[in-house]
């Protein structure tokens, strides 16, 4: 064969960790073991495949077969299998311990299931960072794969990215594959005619020696037409046969290539992901100027030339966007902090569990639900919590500021509920942590702006998508946010518990959103409280101050909240209310649904707003978790509930997810012009 | 006071490990010392101050006194003390042991001298990466400054831009102050109101409480003009008397302000440096694509609002960009993995060597001359070299890929001698390390194309500079690079001895260039050479192959070189030539100068091309070190010598440097059709 092109060809399949039993199913079907049973026709097409812990595990438990047939493929060396974090979490996002911990997990599985340690390591969202090398190399991992990207941003042209490069560290080193993003968009889209044609191309006018191919599995099969494309129409088939039979191409895996190849020479590349996912990571204004300014070099013709220029945020960049998401993170990190210097036998549980829930999915959004999606963000406080029983409860009430605002956070904790009170907000509850169950019915998540709710998203490869087959993720998304367009509000302030609010005659009972068009409200502090005592003081303005007490009874997991205000009163209040918000694993399903404390019989579900005047509060019922939120006040109330939905952008198209149940209570203030004001209300959890 | 915004003023004052000691007393006495003495009379004028280890070490030794007035203000808590890398390393480019090395030094020093550890950390050009966060907190570190440009990168808009930040690393954090460029291009270069006015207008629209200035301190007396205007016309007394009196602005030592504000939040940065860093460290030809982006936005009028989504490369690129920067990264990563084992009495001498040798002014070329100044890049190889001595010699003959271009070098020690024969570039001769003096008479530097060589470098703040009353470094080079621009030669190839030239009659001996123009030149492989036993094999195609063996004579600072020929001899050629390139350390200035061996008594200068026929030799000498290079020749040869010269920007215009001097000595080769062809050569170094 004179110097054929090497095609190095590799598959990333990943679900998240807490996703559905049925989607996985639906995948496993369609997806992952069709392709194999098609790859396994061809025992010359060699291949890399990488299956994020988490999916193998289910695979091995649901489908043993599977694993059987991998590692006949593994043995036969047809198939390198490459290795990741167990879970899946963005390796730089996490300490160093657990990264090494989480690799060194996957290839120990590797190895009992499938009789092999992978050399080669698949990163997760190709989310690099230049200390990842020495822990990469410490669990015998030589190679990554990152996108060409990566290497155009460090200015290299696309016309070098052949083969492989290596990249340093304080000198310890990696071979770094660049993933070619011309055959990525050319399968399975288009005729398996332009992908072999593309190759034979890129030897002939460049003298490229290799290209690698490496991306989702789910192609091949699961997202939208694929499973239709792939296997019944057979482009699978006739692409692998078309690559075998060629003869001046050679399929081969990486560490067959590495073997037999010099690098390309040495490549430092910045801590950049793919493209779009620094757009994903800015602020949502900022993400409408990249989006712009990547518009308007499209149409001026010049977008190939300059996008190696053009950059938007890191993936770190979502912990400061989405608060919701750097709660998460700041608590895995003061969880690893604690199982560092542990012992004992709740250890090893307790670091699977930290591992999970360090999974990058409810960490971040971009074109998949992520962080939009509560039964991932439940999942990942579910797994925070357990490892905080495995270790013990923090100390009764203790603050510190966990979670990087600026400001101290007040932890509560009695062994059966977990409660942070964030000053920075103005004192409010961030989380309810039922130990019992490991739920957090306080992680809510605000409704904010999104930059593709006044956009449609930008479409990359126009003249390449009007010759494809298939619709891409980008279509169908665009499409679908103009009908859920109805949908959109933005809440002014974060929906966090205990937030007093002071209302004016005629002031509806709702959270305060944008745009408006209520009447006006006069007080709704966002600045900051302070600790006075064990109480949290914020200031109001014009002399009013509110002081929230927060205690949890011993024994029980029940908090107690006592709310007073005091000061003048300001004109055109006669109202003052709390506002509560828990968010319901459940979500709006029929298992869940709450009553009215000691009125009906019949519950109501959680899917419509209610209210109820002379209410002394309402229990909330979550059958899928088999707990209850029992809310009682010292003073009957008018109170309101309402779901809060968030529309966000998806593999779909577009999600209406119910997020939380926001509750309102509210009591006359009186017409004293000096105000003195006290309510209390409890919060319990039970079983259901 | 009402809400002051604090005025955060620091600067950073450093010079090159190497640099000429006439320089450092020029900007001593003119920048250092009277910026210092006015600041005295001011003791309400707070700032901190970081002066790089090397150039307090030189402060102390030859100016004590001005060490006992920084020690006073210290002492009365005006000045706050910043640290960094004792030697000024690029830290994210240096091993972790080496970053921690560095700092741990320079806080000793300081503890010594000025009886204070710094809490905070001045960042070499700026260059963050997240894992120094640990290493800095580790050395008692508690915040550093980065550039506003850092900030807005990851999605932060200028206003939100006060006081300091808060980043983490696995769960690690330290304070980040924003430096704000805007009021940096104010000072000192416009009349003291502006400044003033700025930072009122800044209190007022967006509330800030604090801004933070941190530039070097060069600017205050030797950056052109500026001695005049800050002490003379006297800008700096009265800025520090306006900000002193000014009761809406109050000056504060960073730690000062650190004790009592908040952070404003949480910041993730990506591994950026400033801006102009970006274009600097990308491959010329992307530079040039780069700069004319940002000229085409300027023109639009839409720079400021797409400059955080632009950005070029990253500073570890200049290892790819220079190879010549590579290979002392590497060596200096090579040695300190020695040095890390190493015990005995050698070692803190060899470390001290080794830090020296990590200084980053020779490693990268920006608007200062860095690596493109040959005192500089020679006093790496020497603090480099003197480490090896500490440590012994490496192995006689091995080969490792220590510039992890993908191949192998050969290296050959025998304690008098280092040389490095690298495969990739031919079998050239990389390295000749000339143990008694610490020299590497092999750093040299190719000629090579600039992004600057064909426009004039972009200037920033068009509309402000206009106003402004002195000229910027950016100004003074472009008009000096009109000048430079007949001196642009490029080479085809690496200056690397060793080189087999086959000449056609009437070719002139000269190094292979771009322009061209010469008459045709059969071979000039630039493919990778492969071992072969002990030589070193190159495919010239068409059947014809070199062979060179390199061995160090024993006991001796000597290399002897055999090349053979061998195969058809390709038409058109009629003599064979071998190259061979000393970068000597006293450049063409009357310290150097050469002879024909055994010829005349009066040596030539190295400035000028020469060429002698029938030479049995050369020895060049350079009396600046003591050194002599003896070059032999088996059979008598024509020899040609000539200079080497680079054209690069700097901080004074341009400079056009003498590099190496180009010998080749060419021989017939004879007419027969099949070649066998034979030379040797040695090349001695001794005593001047």
């Amino acid at each position: 064969m004179p110097n054929p092109i090497h095609l190095l060809f590799g598959i990333h399949c990943h679900q998240p960790v807490g996703n559905f039993n049925h989607v996985l199913e639906t995948e496993f079907q369609r997806a992952y073991a069709p392709f194999l049973l098609v790859a396994e026709e061809f025992p010359d097409f060699h291949f890399a495949c990488h299956y994020s812990g988490w999916l193998l595990e289910w695979i091995a438990n649901h489908h043993p077969s599977f694993i059987d047939h991998l590692g006949r493929m593994v043995a036969r060396g047809q198939v390198e299998l490459m290795a990741g974090g167990f879970y899946e979490p963005v390796l730089s996002a996490i300490p160093r311990r657990d990264r090494r911990g989480q690799i060194e997990m996957h290839q120990a599985f590797l190895q009992a299931k499938l009789g092999a340690r992978a050399r080669g390591a698949w990163l997760t969202e190709r989310v690099w960072e230049p200390e990842l090398v020495s822990d990469l190399v410490a669990c015998g991992i030589d190679y990554v794969t990152v996108d060409d990207y990566h290497f155009q941003c460090a200015g290299f042209d696309r016309e070098q990215l052949t083969g492989y490069f290596v990249t340093e560290d304080a000198g310890t080193r990696i071979g770094v594959f660049p993933i070619d993003m011309q055959l990525r968009y050319l399968t399975p889209f288009h005729p398996t005619e332009k992908a072999i044609a593309y190759l034979v191309e890129r030897r002939a006018e460049y003298g490229w020696p290799a290209v690698t191919i490496a991306d989702d599995g789910e192609k091949y099969g699961t997202w939208p037409g694929t499973h239709k494309l792939v296997y019944e129409e057979g482009w699978l088939r006739k692409f692998m046969a078309a690559i075998c039979k060629h003869e001046l191409i050679r399929p081969a895996t990486f560490s067959e290539y590495r073997a037999t190849h010099h690098s390309q020479g040495l490549v430092y590349l910045p801590n950049a992901s793919y493209f779009e996912m620094s757009e994903w990571s800015l602020p949502a204004s900022k993400a409408v100027g990249l989006t712009r300014l990547v518009e308007e070099e499209k149409r001026r013709g010049e977008l190939d030339a300059v996008k190696p220029f053009i950059s938007g945020g890191i993936w770190k960049g979502f912990f400061v966007k989405y608060p919701e998401s750097n709660r998460m993170h700041k608590r895995a990190l003061a969880l690893s902090a604690r199982l560092d210097g542990a012992t004992g036998e709740a250890v090893n549980e307790a670091r699977r569990h930290l591992y999970a829930g360090q999974a990058n999915d409810a960490y971040w959004h971009g074109v998949f639900g992520g962080l939009y999606l509560p039964h991932l963000r439940h999942t990942i406080w579910h797994h925070l919590n357990r490892v905080e029983a495995c270790l013990g409860a923090v100390a009764p009430v203790d603050a510190w500021d966990e979670d990087a605002d600026g400001f101290d956070e007040l932890h509560l904790a009695n062994g059966h509920l977990h409660a942070t009170v964030n000053l920075a907000a103005g004192g409010l509850l961030a989380e309810l942590s039922d130990m019992a169950s490991g739920i957090n019915f306080g992680a809510t998540i605000a409704r904010r702006f999104e930059h593709y709710h006044i956009a449609a998203p930008p479409k990359p490869e126009t003249q390449e998508k009007k010759e494809a087959a298939v619709q891409t993720i980008h279509d169908i998304a665009g499409r679908a946010m103009e009908k859920a367009r109805g949908e959109l509000v933005y809440d002014v302030a974060p929906p966090l518990s205990g937030r007093l609010r002071l209302l004016a005659p005629g002031a509806a009972n709702a959270p305060r959103v944008i745009p408006g068009g209520e009447p006006p409200e006069t007080t709704l502090s966002l600045r900051p409280a302070r600790r006075d005592g064990d109480a949290v003081v914020a200031d109001l303005g014009n002399g009013l101050t509110s002081a929230s007490r927060y205690e949890l009874l011993e024994g029980r997991a029940a908090l107690r909240l006592t709310v007073r205000l005091r000061g003048r009163r300001p004109a055109k209040v006669d109202r003052a209310g709390i506002e509560l918000y828990f968010a319901m694993p459940g979500c709006d399903s029929p298992a869940t649904h709450f009553t009215w404390s000691g009125r009906e019989a019949e519950p109501h579900g959680l899917h419509n707003p209610a209210e109820a005047a002379d209410a002394t509060g309402l229990t909330l019922t979550d059958e899928s978790v088999g707990r209850r939120i029992v809310v009682t006040f010292a003073d009957a109330a008018t109170v309101t509930i309402a779901p809060m939905r968030t529309v966000s952008q998806s593999e779909a198209g577009v999600d209406v997810c119910y997020q939380q149940s926001w509750v309102m209570a509210t009591w006359p203030l009186g017409t004293a012009s000096e105000v003195d004001w006290q309510q209390t209300l409890t919060v319990e959890i039970t079983d259901a």
